[in-house]
């Protein structure tokens, strides 16, 4: 396919010289590639990564990089159940929320590196702390894959399998999707967000056994809840679909503090995200529009200089 | 779309001359529209449906329809979650199985008429047992709808949502894809088939709690076993996708006896469809060519004759 260009078995070796590196694996193999590469990384150099998790993995970067090497979290919101680099596809990321999750002593410049790389993806930068990351996304990816795989195996474990499996059609194919995912990744998401996964999960077992004691009773009054119940989800997720919520402002890198001090100031620390947020509603409507223009510029100085906006290594 | 030639708001109008009558409403619609239609059936027209539920369907049409017409029961698995002549879709049949329940007393040339039906839109015929058909399809199609109900709502209903919503991928949008159905037709599916669901969900909820505590458990042995369900899950799921299950021999209207009396008594009563497939693995595997020969056959005499194969009526 042309994506790759060199192999390097060694992480030491595969990150010399390099101003940008990105650890795309399981998120507890992050903490090895950390403590491997660690030693080998120059003074400046930016790391960042694709996790689905980020509160263990901020913390290890924090143990494990040495002074003088900034860690920038991300997380491209863009799965697959594919793995693999036959599995690359040129436009995954585009139009795609990017989680970006600044560690709390990471100087602008990194951060602006990492905007750069999410922006030359065609992807749109979100901050968000590490725990309201890992919080949100135990509800929206971590809880439907397990449902997924227990809804697959609810029914592969059936006698009747073998008849059930033909009339099996586009619904249930949807639905057990993520079943056919990375068990070595679901294990090390359930190892590094157990709580919220645990949390979520007991809210989704609830719906369902509400929904399920609805189904049971004849009575009408049922009926007409669960009926209720069914014609507000498919409202609502008409709604979600066309992009209908109230997304507060945009949590994109607009209006830039011009020194990195304020700015990290701004970003992290206790709940970044509702400060964020809250400094962002009094901002203009033009906001986006400039916020677009630096995401041009940061991505012409890439262009221009190699691999990584004012990285000075090119 | 010139999909709609002529509209009727009276279903005796609608069916006034006709050979073969769909009836593709919600469930419990169809004892509505059987009840109406029935007096205005002439001698020999067939009457099928496209139910997602099949016993009360075939009980209703045995009290409802008059002497002399003949009720065969169909459910194509195709299903999607728009609703309305804006969703057709041409190819929406084409390849997937179509299941063809005919009522105790339907005539040979009744049942070839509706299969007729099926090869023209490029379906294949799926003979089941009503009662059979209504498990089944709760476990392939009626739980995923709840399951896909509850995690939209799980997700919706938290105060977090606006902050969720965004974050949300496409395998939270395929797993909550069928949230977005049509809630009369759900509301029809759980009158009509309650007990089978309830079954279902009931052991989707054992799958789920089990691994709900499998991940609470901060063990080894809990990783390594959640660890196990995930890998096998991941397998079987891709030797379902390529189709590799052992489906017996095909349920396909092959090697049809001569009189329809003996074709009536091998396909209906007690466990038709055990029956079925018994009698099916003694046949040679030149079989299914003789079925799609024959399939071709009735498709060549609708083109020829109209509306039925046989029907007389044109």
């Amino acid at each position: 396919m042309g994506a790759v260009d060199r192999i390097e078995p060694d992480p030491r070796d595969a990150v010399k010289g390099a101003g940008l590196v990105i650890i795309a694996t399981p998120v507890r193999s992050i903490a090895t590639v950390l403590e491997q590469i660690g030693p080998a990384l120059e003074e400046g150099t930016v790391v960042t990564d694709t996790g689905s998790t980020k509160s263990d993995v901020l913390r290890w970067a924090q143990r494990l990089l040495p002074g003088g090497v900034s860690f920038v979290g991300g997380h491209p919101m863009a799965g697959k159940e594919t793995q693999g680099i036959q599995a690359a596809e040129a436009a995954l990321f585009r139009e795609k929320i990017y989680c970006v999750i600044p560690s709390v002593d990471a100087p602008e410049r990194a951060i602006r590196t990492v905007l750069g790389l999410v922006e030359t993806l065609g992807a749109t930068a979100w901050f968000i702390d590490a725990d309201e990351h890992d919080q949100y996304v135990a509800a929206i990816s971590h809880v439907p894959l397990v449902a997924s795989a227990a809804l697959f195996a609810m029914a592969r474990g059936s006698k009747a399998w073998n008849d059930l499996a033909p009339l099996a059609s586009s619904g249930f194919r949807d639905t057990t999707r993520l079943a056919s995912g990375d068990p070595d990744m679901a294990a090390d998401i359930f190892a590094t967000n157990r709580q919220a996964v645990v949390h979520w999960l007991d809210r989704f077992l609830a719906e369902l056994q509400a929904f399920r004691d609805l189904v049971a009773s004849e009575s009408e009054v049922a009926e007409q809840d669960h009926d209720k119940r069914l014609t507000t989800a498919q409202l609502q997720r008409e709604e979600f679909l066309v992009g209908r919520f109230d997304r507060g402002a945009p949590r994109a890198p607009i209006d830039l503090p011009s020194t990195s001090t304020s700015f990290v100031d701004l970003l992290v620390g206790g709940r970044m995200a509702q400060r964020f947020r809250d400094a962002q509603r009094i901002l203009d409507s033009d906001a986006r529009d400039r916020a677009e223009q630096m995401s041009r510029d940061v991505r012409r100085d890439i262009e221009r200089n190699g691999n990584g906006s004012g990285n000075g290594r090119g």
